[in-house]
């Protein structure tokens, strides 16, 4: 008997196949769920199975409390950070993390990334935040799942909506992506890589260059998400 | 009845293509148009549609007034700005708009590209001038036409001729090439990108490295391009 | 009548052609070797050859006191270096050597890679130890087998296991990375070629950032190696 | 009848080709030639025409003083350099020019490549040299003629042999490379360009990163080329 996940899984399967078409990972050094609110689950990526070998059925799925409800493998070792997010944030339907180049140095960097240009205003109006890292007792801890904590509580000091700005920096790790669906949250991550290493050139050649100003933010982000968009098909 | 504007969307598909061919865009974020100036109307890239799918007869016509001629599809938000151009400068044929990533960079940095080689002399005597961010009013306005009068400003304040120096960088947004014809838009697309990260290497080597000296920005413009050019066939 | 090599070989030729579709290389400048400790022998590039036209049965297969054993061609001429690791290290089972850029642009700067981020700690949980350059009369001497002298000593100075840290920079010269067969050789100079570009851009954004905090070490690095791992199948 | 240059063409076509296939040049930014010396006769690239539509049959073949000896086409508007190295460096077989990124940005930057590394010091023994740009009257003249001119007259004022030394940089334009044939001037211009990368990272990594001890130099030169080289079969 088919399994009643198939789509959503072949979903998860799709966008994590991305992640490597799209110069993201290298290895195994990433991962994408997609949820289905429904059933109060969702697929992510087995850990440590490498893209050359995944197959649609690979894919493992998972309730919100970190329960297996199909499949042979163990699901991705970050997990317990994707149900968290799922869980708190509801609207989102994706989730992809990724270890990509020029992400990962601003992570290290422990800097948000500053909105420089329209290239980062098409998609949200906030610097890009960098989540300082945990105390040592959390790490110590339930670490995956007090990621997604770390993730809520640094959107929450900093005002910003998990909506408009669809993606963060761990501090000395790495990037978290969402959005609307599994496809979404691969696209931001792309986004967010194209972004950081204009930011990073952008330093480069003036360190002192200036924040895009508001005008233009608004400008940008409206004309593709504001309610007279004009953007698109 | 196969359309009469057939051949320059064909004309205007492939230069779109050359934009992702040439690794001058991620996802959407570009345009190239191509102009046919007997009918008075252009060709340009539909708005938001990916590279994957888009077909010669999504190509949409435009007149320079901004009224769609044919096409089904919405065009490129950016029309407005390559109609603005075709108006007023009279000898060009195509128009291209990219967001590559060292092209970018120097734009949200605020800089002109310095004259640092023959690389860049070889295509334009000038400096690649970067036209600062309008003022907040014109943003708000009828923002993608305003974005044509600022190049065209930009131009005059530094008195510059477009047919000379064939490419711009709009300040915290990106660059503008055009040519000839639309594929020559895309080949300036490209030069500029190329010289832009050069010109940005070279800074990190000696950021106190010179301009390129008088005679050898004649020398080589002149012999690709002068009265008696011996570049090419 | 068949090599009894013939699979060593095989798995020899395997590893150092993912040197060259990993872009760890460039012409003939890297070579792996695979260990077959039962009969105290190893296989080995041999020396010069491109991998376009490169066969298993090119290989060579040499003895730990850098005797050939089986093979027309001349071995590799870091042989000596291979030969001195695996007879003073036990437990590995492949060794690799590179020129990939960002390693060599460390090594060249004689530089420690300071541990910045998870992606390293996944690996490992100290900097990546650049051995300093050789004396003189150790270059103008056995300078092959002294390269295994100095990169052993560099191990016992930092006091560092050769089985928890897999991989060292040559100061001036370029990465070494071993494991326990050939192919996590090549997968742990990929790895470092990774982190190292990471560290690189890393400082470019933040001088100062400092080091990843001892807790996210362990946990990072104890989640795939410790004794309660939970990475992969 | 066939031509009897046929197969220097096609030597000197597969070397114009490969500079495109290690991503040496963009468009038409570079040519390669090779000699026959018996005939006292070169083959180049005709001027401006694109690598995908490159024929064998386009290659022109040009005398030591200019004159075309056969071919439809013009040659390449820096024939007149390749000329003059090949009537006075004797033993020389091919010439390469490209405008390949790093090497370009180091020629703008008008420095020395230091002698950083043992990737460097397999192929040369010295820095790689930046000759300065010419006198105006020089440019204005016979300015290709003059460039090989004042390349010869660099390796004069700094002492190079042309046999041990076989790249240049020109200041504000880029590299010229050589070699026993054209081959060996394309395998010359991709090490420099590799090389010009490793240096340029050195140096943002370590500004006072050291050059190499001359120890270090002579052992990897001699291993390759010296009276008693072991590397390669």
């Amino acid at each position: 008997m088919p399994s009643k996940y198939k789509s959503l899984k072949e979903e998860c399967y799709e966008a994590n196949m991305q992640l490597n078409a799209l110069n993201l990972v290298v290895y195994t050094f990433g991962n994408v769920s997609a949820v289905d609110r429904a059933d109060g689950i969702f697929a992510i990526k087995p850990s440590g199975v490498p893209y050359e070998i995944l197959k649609p059925e690979d894919i493992v799925i998972v309730d919100f409390d970190n329960n297996i409800v199909e499949g042979d493998k163990r699901p991705s070792s970050d997990t317990k950070t994707h149900a968290y997010l799922y869980k708190h944030w509801e609207t989102i339907g994706g989730v992809a993390h990724t270890h990509a180049t020029y992400s990962v140095a601003w992570a290290q960097a422990q800097r948000d990334i500053p909105i420089f240009g329209t290239t980062h205003a098409d998609h949200l109006t906030t610097d890009i935040p960098c989540a300082p890292p945990m105390a040592d007792e959390l790490i110590r801890g339930n670490y995956e799942h007090n990621t997604g904590i770390q993730i809520i509580d640094c959107f929450k000091e900093k005002g910003l909506s998990y909506q408009e700005t669809e993606m963060v920096l761990i501090g000395n790790h790495g990037p978290f992506a969402w959005g609307k669906d599994a496809a979404k949250a691969v696209y931001n991550s792309k986004v967010l890589e194209v972004v950081a290493e204009m930011a990073y050139l952008t330093l480069q050649i003036n360190p002192n260059a200036p924040r895009l100003k508001e005008s233009l933010i608004r400008k940008h982000y409206d004309r593709k998400h504001g309610k007279d968009a004009y953007y698109g098909q």
